[in-house]
């Protein structure tokens, strides 16, 4: 069988391709008449405009890179689809590089420039500990997405899209106190973390002060260093330590949903239930934390705003029509079946 | 702050660059004694070695594109992970490039073939449905992996790693059976759907007909046309849908564990137990499936090994050692909480 071209289309409704072209793309330069009739007669043939193979052939160099440290976060998930979305609506080429814990991503950055003569990139997640000058040695436009930035580099040198860690975990956990939890325990990330892990125990300290309540240190719980951070094994290693050390607690603040879940199977596991004896609350809002049982408590980000801001921000950077720009977005705090009030 | 580069590591050493490269490298030629000292060295001056980079600059034509279909599967993250690291191990680099649902695989991996000169290309996820000259096309090695192919296609014209969907599936319900289940329900993908959604709906009537069970074309639920199949929303709504008719069922069959989970929710939504009253089986052996509560039986297929298996054949093709390989591998049933025996 003969695969249909845009040029079989044209051919059968009479009219030239770049008709055809602008039907598919809704151009306004078309009667709604004609259109309909070129939709019909593509339908009709099953023809399945290749979106992609054009935009590679016509634009070999105008390619945006996607930076992504943690790509098995499932965090990230969403927000790639919704670059890749808006990149390529853009009829820019998306391209997604994964960056290994160990790698300098400036320095990927830099040769992916050279090679891939890159217009744009998008770094997202982990966090920057950069210097000035190796900022501002990339040529590009770029933007921090989803990334914690140390305090000391100038904003002008970088544009960025983040919530405020601090703000939200605060948040979270002043939620908990009102619920009448005094004995709060926190599964953090490693312990040398200066990123997102150091930002939210801020907020988690912040909170307890707030209702006057002393800082119990063996209370915040690190990842030791031969595990991976925010997963539900390490969520579930920490609690399970919790469970058998002689510290009180009566709520568990897991500083990424997926360790929270492996918290609720802990405690589950040793034959606890959940809310009564302890409540659990994440931090991210994935999809999953509304399926598990019970569902659980959680600060949403808005991830889907927040990777189209990134890219807004990124293409008036191209376009020259701002300067650095950066943007905080606030969470959404969904209260769900894993926290309750604490009965006395 | 001037960057540490692997001359300055060669200079401090009194060594040649090449001494320092084995010594990172962990290359046999290279006495302990010099590997421990410079080690020592480059842990003093904190010098991280960019792999990435220094590939990038070496071997700009030797990449390696892994196009995906479906990324948000989280089934997928494991083996996009091996994907990655036996790739640059073999000093590749590694291009992810999604592709949409609705577009056509062969003419986006012609265009990057094209545009980026690639080496070779593994094809990953969905379902081919290409004629034999299409894929003779592609000028380079690729192997398709956990893909389903269209029978009519000759074996010698691609390379191809794999389960067997119908033998995986009869597996599980051939289980469901012997723990005293008749009344079984699968929620399936679409119903058009040619790829592994009607492979498993094989296994499914295979096994049923093994057990002299007859077919009930009211308990193979397929997937709306408005929705995507492979999550855990869609298997929310097919198992709600499910309960308020009036099909009589005690065991849900979930062709991937993401519609397990949604499945698992949308039974406990409505106050019923698993397995006291339901008994609920998955498909794909996600990490979650044994964090959910109740866990999750399923069946695993063995992720890591099956992409290590398509990166050894795609290397094996480049070097032009074999002709084109096959390889199944088998799935193992993992029994957990979500099912029991039904009592009479």
């Amino acid at each position: 069988m003969k695969t249909i071209t845009i040029k079989d289309i044209a051919q059968k409704c009479g009219v030239g391709v770049s008709t055809v072209s602008r039907a598919i793309n809704n151009h306004p330069d078309i009667s709604e008449e004609t259109k309909t009739m070129i939709m019909e007669v593509i339908k009709e043939h099953n023809f399945i405009p290749n979106n992609s193979a054009r935009n590679l052939k016509r634009l070999d160099t105008r390619t945006i890179a996607v930076l992504i440290k943690d790509i098995d976060n499932p965090f990230f998930q969403k927000m790639i689809k919704v670059f890749e979305e808006e990149i390529q609506n853009r009829k820019y080429i998306f391209i997604l590089q994964r960056i290994d814990s160990n790698q300098d991503e400036i320095e990927v950055a830099l040769e992916l420039i050279k090679e891939k003569r890159l217009k744009a990139i998008v770094f997202l997640g982990g966090n920057f500990s950069h210097q000035e000058g190796k900022l501002q040695e990339l040529t590009v436009p770029f933007v921090l997405s989803t990334i914690a930035m140390t305090d000391n580099i100038d904003k002008h040198f970088y544009s960025s899209v983040s919530i405020d860690d601090v703000n939200e975990s605060y948040k979270v956990v002043d939620y908990l106190c009102n619920s009448g939890h005094n004995k709060i325990a926190i599964l953090a990330g490693y312990s040398w973390d200066e990123s997102i892990s150091k930002l939210r125990i801020e907020g988690y300290c912040k909170a307890l002060n707030k209702h006057e309540i002393s800082i119990n240190n063996n209370l915040i719980r690190y990842t030791s260093k031969n595990r991976d951070s925010h997963t539900m094994e390490n969520g579930y290693q920490l609690a399970k330590e919790l469970l058998e050390s002689k510290e009180e607690f009566t709520a568990i603040y897991a500083i990424s949903d997926s360790m929270a879940i492996g918290a609720c199977k802990a405690i589950l596991d040793c034959g606890k239930s959940i809310p009564e004896d302890y409540s659990i609350v994440g931090f991210d809002g994935l999809d999953i934390t509304n399926y598990y049982n019970p569902s659980i408590t959680t600060i949403r980000q808005p991830v889907e705003d927040m990777a189209k801001e990134t890219t807004n921000i990124l293409f008036d950077l191209i376009n020259k029509k701002i300067t650095n720009q950066h943007k905080i977005f606030g969470g959404e705090l969904i209260i769900r079946q894993s926290s309750g009030r604490l009965e006395d």
